[in-house]
């Protein structure tokens, strides 16, 4: 089955879709939560289905240093691995690369590395974290990039810009024709003139949809917002667009007003290990001391597991004593509230009401005494 | 209400029964999980019952240290606290004291010691042991005893199990007439004996049910075995009898076949955090190198969320890359274990046949070579 996007209703930029993937399809808006080395820190695939998770995200980097996409393939790749039967997104392993790897060095044919975990010399090529990929299985894959780093000059980001289109070629190049959706990624740094270049050059090699990287790196949110805003208008409207490790909730509102579909991020579930957790007014900081002998949900307005059964002074009890069901008891509450959120913007924009919910999104957030 | 026990039928020692607590009924012969500090290690309540766990046991020593009895007491007692609406049972907080806590000294008045999480001075005392557990609010709560060392010499054991004595009448006296059962600890070291002169005098004071304590402290398997079958035949018929932090499944087994009723112990929850798991035909250990590329469940003749769902590949690449889902998988699988082992003995129990349940047991244990 070949993967396929319908876009079934605007409200100004922000879209409402549906794509269609070999293991399901998933509504966009989404929020994809990260599961880094093959799981969801702390949650079963049970419990993702549970609060509406629809589509995953895993990272080829880590799973191609270990366990190996060989043997992930061998145990009937991360659908079979992971036991996880939805749609799956992988990265190309391009940005752990840069961010992890250490003694990284990037040539035209690829970025040679030591890995974080070991130090062993390892590389990736743009066909090569196509075959890792396609071993690991995922609905979803991107072609290796250079996320371009934050700052930098102008020649450096064409540079990093153009080697990013040749691999982006390389990679449609060697990819098998199956199931697996390929998208392009959009680079360009912090310079709008390079991201419309970027965005143009890739809707030409024709992807399956578009990602936007090299953002939430580092740089202004008003920056972000202006490369978001520069890019996403010349995206075809019948491919999805993907915005790439973002991020806040405010982000996620910002992006679908821009017409993103896509987003991924580790904070709500790294966050919630370090007993950070997201409400309707703003962010809550379980082991703070005025929660000692709160008898209060974390958010009396959410209906997750962890809000339903449990109160902020036994949550701060768990997260004081070091038990293992703090961070899972909190990871539940913050991928339900980033699940939740996705569920109605998606919601505003079949309604036709997405500016009445962004302003009472941000209306709520004027009220931090109330948490 | 007031705790209750039915004694519904015999199979030579081994009893099949039913208790009856202000929060529900459990049969038995159970096994009690351990939710130390108030939580069963990265366990949900909804799990807990999903599994068929009917009690569980919570640490007064923990929780009086932190967060404190008061403030459990404020957010509903230990039920309300922690989201466990079934029967919960107490330990007095003694074995802790002697086990974890700091420069202990023992008086007839009772413990003095030092927080083993900040050094703070603290006491125990038969009458607070009492009230704190009555704060808490378990069902079934324990008196404050000694826990006699392993070795101790004759005069030592003899003088150990006389202050136990008196501080379980202190108790009894201290106790508030409610709905919690309070149990006597029958000590007596390493003595057959003086076990018998401990049940005694425990019986003449008339508990709601009694509690074997001291053993599991390092003695020789042969050597418990005797002082179980030294102290349960003088314990009465229609009491539960309680075998306190025991055991492997072969303890299991044993203590049902002499007549106990109630079990606890951390080793299902602490062996999974590890990384050993227990099987039908003996222990497995994740990490070994033979599970790397083994597709197989950990029992393919397991029931248990883990089992039906994850290979023993994934599992051991959970371990060694250190996901907090590792630990949280493993115990699913082992207190599942440990709970369909239980309810394994009370139908063949039930059905009389506990003396080929038995050869059953232990005729797969000589495969080993089938984990």
């Amino acid at each position: 089955m070949k993967f396929t996007f319908e876009l079934i209703k605007k409200d100004s930029s922000a879209r409402l879709g549906r794509a269609h993937t070999p293991h399901g399809s998933f509504n966009t808006p989404v929020f994809m939560p990260v599961g880094t080395k093959g799981s969801v820190k702390g949650m079963t695939p049970d419990e993702l289905t549970g609060m509406g998770v629809e589509i995953i995200l895993a990272n080829t980097y880590h799973l191609y240093l270990r366990p190996g996409h060989r043997l992930v393939k061998e145990l009937g790749g991360l659908h079979g691995f992971m036991s996880w039967s939805g749609p799956i997104l992988t990265d190309s392993g391009g940005f752990q690369v840069f961010s992890l790897g250490k003694l990284r060095k990037i040539t035209e044919e690829g970025v040679q590395f030591s890995s974080h975990l070991d130090g062993a010399r390892c590389s990736l090529t743009p066909e090569s974290a196509i075959e890792i990929q396609e071993a690991l299985g995922a609905d979803v894959i991107m072609p290796l990039d250079e996320c371009t780093p934050y700052p930098a000059d102008r020649e450096y980001t064409v540079n990093s810009m153009n080697l990013t289109h040749r691999w982006a070629r390389r990679c449609k190049d060697a990819k098998i024709p199956n199931g697996q959706a390929l998208f392009g990624i959009v680079q360009g740094g912090m310079y709008t003139d390079l991201r419309r270049e970027s965005a143009g050059a890739l809707v030409d090699m024709d992807f399956d949809g578009y990602s936007i990287g090299g953002l939430s790196v580092g740089e202004e949110k008003e920056l972000m917002q202006e490369m978001i805003a520069a890019t996403v208008p010349l995206l075809p409207q019948d491919k999805p667009r993907y915005l790439m490790g973002v991020g806040t909730p405010e982000d996620l509102v910002y992006g679908v007003e821009m017409g993103v579909d896509m987003f991924d991020c580790v904070m709500p579930t790294r966050n919630a290990r370090n007993g950070t957790l997201f409400t309707r007014f703003g962010k809550l900081v379980i082991k703070n001391a005025q929660y000692e002998k709160d008898p209060r949900p974390i958010d009396d307005g959410c209906g997750c597991y962890t809000c339903r059964n449990f109160s902020r002074a036994y949550l701060r009890h768990l997260y004081m004593a070091g038990e293992m069901l703090a961070p899972r008891l909190n990871t539940i509450h913050n991928l339900f509230y980033y699940t939740d959120l996705m569920a109605r913007m998606r919601q505003a924009i079949g309604e036709g009401r997405f500016n009445e919910f962004k302003k009472d999104f941000y209306g709520q957030r004027l009220h931090t005494e109330d948490i």
